[in-house]
């Protein structure tokens, strides 16, 4: 078998635990010995092992002699667990092949260079293009030091999100429907508009097919407390609710969603960068936008969208004043359009979902 | 090699010709004796001779005791040419494998039978689905006795026509804008309202990349005369145009435009139904709409779209005014949207074309 196999079986790993390393990243590891797998893993979850010890606690002595693929360098700093780079020297592997560098400036390289001083061969890129995109968000995150965000938006094949009436249950078939409430089960955080909470009354929660779900933190943008004190997602005991609104708002209703849980954020003016950095220092890694058509509309206007999940259903509703995924003020002329990138195509049932990533003026 | 096979080609020449039939099918015909191939055929042009006719001749003597491989029914009756049916016969080949059998009710199994009268053996239904979709126009034709309508529009992302503003150039890139140049060179009409006229001042025509095309019949929804004499698309020497316009409205223009040699149709009343029926009579088989908001929306609240063709362009523009594919009042509630069935995804260079066929109520 190549390195890239190899390589490859350790991508695999990492991504099975899509969404509960937060916020670490992903990260897969394969010991082999004469063109035998003597061992495996991927970290699991922040705070417990990396993925290296968990491969070189199934090698044992095996582990003398072999070559270790990992998709990210392995880590020099005493952080919740000791540094994987000293257990790669003290486990005498022959070579070491890493997929990319640690962006974390806390290794930054640093790892690969102790591995190399103690004579061990080290490589470094293969599958690189693939390491980085499964670790898109921690990449961000560390690049911005904020939250990844998703914006995910679902619309008939005549750009609708509702009927001029407002009715939307339902635009996208089960299988759609699905995807995104596993997308919710990998981020921290999701964040609507008052509109959505007044017009859906929503729970905002994960419920996987298969039973089960990890909520994210429910957020909703709520300038002037607007939120009507029986919505469902007001209940803190499902999930965590935080509420964004102007400073001062209603100050005996903020009270009262205190008292019963809910963290109010509040804020001097509308800056979604700001609020961004809030969410960022309070742990959102990962922060998916289920917003209507106005919040949509700010975050593209700000240009704070890291992805876009646009669903497409094939159908169609007609209706001038109906609305649209996203509006605001919107730009002036289609050459100011932010233009996607890596644009990619899958099918749910019926309904289309693309992909891809706003290229804002001057980053490429 | 299998009769499929060989059905296959039939079909691959027949489609070969699309869009230089109308208002006659696309057909192919293949002949093979022992397992050697020894003529084809395809039908090129309305008036010109059939697919069978073609390869009877490139076959000669060597037809008699071969097997013919034809996607649509060989004709029984004399029309522009005289029946294949009795070419079948005199040619004495073998055996005659048919994809479909002809829907027009001049043919409609009398081919068949005839053939089989003189001890010929006759298969039907070899590929029938492909030979179906191959001829989509043409089946509506039969069955409805109006043009087969294809509404092609193209959105952003976040479901716009065009910013705000009314910018649209361009929405699509190179490959996309191509492709409709194509659909263009295939139909025998296009229609716009004459707000796209107003505001585009488009020509309408087909502009293959390689140079050259078929134009179709300019076909405008003026109501009210409202064009500019000044329109791009009034100049009649490098395309028909027609005007659908209510009785009466603005004798003097209309008098001017048809001096200019713009067909002037006037109807009593709003009825697209009406309408159609009036451009199927004047030889429109093959409609393709690329109205606005307001004439997408009119097609499809009337129920008369046949196709649909929508191409996103992976870009979000915003602006919650912005015009969408399809306006008009629009249907109330999500569930009576209209759902496409037989959904394909093509995609031209960055942007992606969603194609389906609109099921209305009872009809499947």
């Amino acid at each position: 078998m190549t390195d890239a196999f190899y390589m490859q079986m350790a991508l695999d790993l990492a991504k099975q635990a899509q969404g509960q390393t937060n916020p670490n990243p992903m990260v897969g590891a394969v010991l082999v010995k004469d063109g035998r797998i003597v061992g495996f893993g991927a970290h699991l979850r922040a705070g417990e092992p990396h993925a290296e010890v968990h491969a070189f606690r199934m090698a044992g002595e095996h582990a003398e002699g072999a070559t270790l693929y990992v998709t990210l360098e392995p880590c020099s700093h005493h952080g919740k667990t000791p540094p994987c780079a000293d257990l790669v020297i003290s486990s005498k592997v022959k070579r070491v092949v890493v997929a990319m560098t640690d962006p974390n400036p806390l290794v930054a390289g640093n790892g690969i260079n102790r591995i190399r001083e103690h004579g061990i061969e080290v490589e470094v890129g293969l599958l690189e293009a693939e390491a980085i995109a499964l670790n898109e968000r921690f990449l961000h995150n560390m690049r911005t030091k904020r939250p990844f965000v998703v914006v995910k938006t679902a619309m008939t094949l005549d750009g609708k999100i509702a009927a001029h009436t407002g009715d939307s249950r339902w635009i996208t078939g089960p299988d759609a429907r699905a995807a995104v409430h596993r997308l919710r089960n990998e981020v921290d955080g999701i964040l609507v508009g008052i509109g959505t909470v007044l017009a859906d009354d929503p729970e905002l929660t994960a419920r996987l097919p298969e039973g089960g779900g990890k909520h994210p933190v429910r957020i909703l943008l709520d300038t002037c407390l607007r939120i009507d004190e029986s919505a469902k997602v007001l209940d803190t005991s499902v999930a965590p609710t935080w509420i964004v609104t102007a400073q001062g708002a209603d100050g005996e209703k903020a009270a009262r969603l205190r008292e019963r849980g809910v963290q109010i954020l509040e804020f001097a003016q509308r800056d979604l960068a700001a609020v961004l950095d809030k969410l960022y220092s309070l742990g959102i890694t990962h922060l998916l936008v289920e917003g209507g058509a106005t919040v949509n509309g700010a975050f593209l206007q700000a240009g704070l969208i890291d992805k876009v999940m646009a669903f497409v259903a094939p159908k169609l509703i007609g209706g001038e004043g109906a609305p649209t995924p996203y509006g605001g003020s919107g730009f002036d002329t289609m050459s100011q359009a932010v233009q996607l990138r890596d644009i990619s195509v899958t099918t749910y049932g019926d309904d289309i979902c693309i992909t891809g990533y706003p290229v804002y003026g001057g980053e490429q």
